[in-house]
């Protein structure tokens, strides 16, 4: 077992300047399974109804996903609506139906608990406790979070981001912990709260990486069109951890590549909606948007 | 004659929440000039009064700027004060007299008007094209305007546009001009417009370069503490043009380098008040911090 990931499946409503879409494949987990499977194997824990598409199921073992922890219970699915500004950074929530999520408990397989990477993807921290007390292995954990939980569970998620060893937040949620608008006093305050590593997401700006004294910045792919910003982040920081699952180095160069290549499966992620932007994509086709950023950062 | 720079020159009074100064050297000139000197020579345009100080006459001339298109009428020197917010993103005009340089007629010296280069610093795009027209030369133009003279100078500053080979505008001024908030739209529009090069500056996010289909991104440095914005982007340009100055190179490569030294000597701006970060350099400081941008964004 090398990588598993904890999170949310659901499916989304999107409303975009760019279009909308209906009941489609979404949660954290989504995305962050699928963008991790170009680079490992993934193992997932999760729950759906018994209304979850049987096509999403196909497409999950057709990325090699393994299904083994994920639970379909009698009920519906997690659902989540969105709408996105003209600017396609403020977001208003339309609704939220926890239904089979509410009483989501994950349990890892026993086949999980020794697994070299663990991707807390976005759910409530006391749950993202509870999968790091089933562990029985030095595994590498990345959390990601969101600003819900710093508002309404902080001691919690302060007590989690001390067990961890990367914290990836938005540049809103770093200022949330730190209460520091500059990035490198929220950073130091952040590293100094846990964590080995850092990566503070700025959307369309990119993100950044900090480890001890070091930083690095990763652009964001500049792209014609944006249609659907939903699952970016997931889809980053999955593509983060499945290349350090493929690698299992962590010096600063080989991280800074892991940001690399969560840019570029986010630039593809934003290109449609849903997780239709990072679907079966082929070999060539990471390579000539790597080379993009190549171009674009490198002097 | 290699690079000339026609702009303001003014006494600033400026309050950040990182402290106050009163009347200090500024004006777009000032921070454009010195920024170019640590590359070139620059020859300035500009006008003060006599009350301007003689100190920073000397500064001027420390750093080998030509100040024959200098004139000193009697009278007072244009004064600026404006304050930031606490994000350091916001500004507010707390007064603008404009003394000596409301009747500023930019006249080029003869041995000004074969330049290589010519940077339009921030002032009335009629003064620009005023500049334009005493040429004698196919000069490498770089255009740099404000949000002030798109809202009340829009004809002129599209007719100048047309005239110039590199436009050098912030995001929001992108937008203001384009009705874009994509930055790949909004570059094909100004490219289409006029200039072969395109900068789009992105305060603490860094810059784009844009030429043709290609792109590139250069970060801010992230700095412990910025104590006053006031003059980066002009210490930006003025950067880059000078090293053009020295290079004499329009590769897209050489044009890359062009901007991560506007960055480095930006990064040196935002340390300390007025022009006080970017004064009495040594060349082993900008090579350090060059060095620190490679660390930063290389992979």
């Amino acid at each position: 077992m090398s990588l598993i990931i904890v999170g949310s499946l659901a499916l989304d409503t999107i409303e975009t300047p760019s279009g909308s879409v209906s009941e489609v494949p979404g949660g954290s987990t989504s995305y962050c399974a699928i963008a991790a499977s170009y680079f490992t194997h993934p193992n997932i824990v999760g729950v759906v109804g018994n209304d979850f598409p049987e096509s999403v199921i196909t497409l999950f073992k057709d990325h090699h996903i393994n299904l083994e922890g994920l639970t379909i219970e009698t009920g519906k699915t997690f659902r989540w609506g969105g709408r996105y500004a003209e600017n396609f950074d403020d977001r208003t929530t339309l609704f939220t139906e926890l239904n089979v999520f509410e009483t989501f408990n994950p349990v890892l397989p026993d086949t999980y608990k020794k697994a070299d990477y663990v991707l807390l993807a976005n759910i409530h921290p006391k749950l993202q406790h509870h999968v790091l007390d089933q562990l029985e292995a030095d595994s590498f954990v990345v959390l990601d979070t969101m600003n819900l939980w710093i508002d309404t569970a902080r001691d919690d998620l302060l007590a989690l981001i001390n067990r961890v060893d990367m914290l990836v937040v938005n540049d809103e949620e770093a200022q949330m912990l730190t209460q520091e608008r500059n990035y490198m006093r929220a950073a130091r305050k952040l590293l100094a709260s846990g964590p080995e590593w850092l990566v503070i997401k700025k959307g369309q700006h990119g993100a950044l990486l900090f480890h001890e004294n070091q930083v690095f910045h990763v652009p964001a792919l500049i792209l014609d069109e944006v249609k659907d910003p939903t699952g970016a982040g997931d889809t980053f920081v999955g593509a983060l951890i499945g290349y350090l699952d493929q690698s299992k180095d962590h010096s600063f160069d080989n991280m800074k590549l892991a940001v690399v290549f969560g840019s570029v499966l986010a630039s593809f992620c934003v290109e449609d909606f849903s997780v239709d932007g990072i679907t079966y994509l082929e070999e060539s086709d990471l390579e000539t948007r790597y080379d993009e950023f190549v171009i674009m950062s490198q002097f």
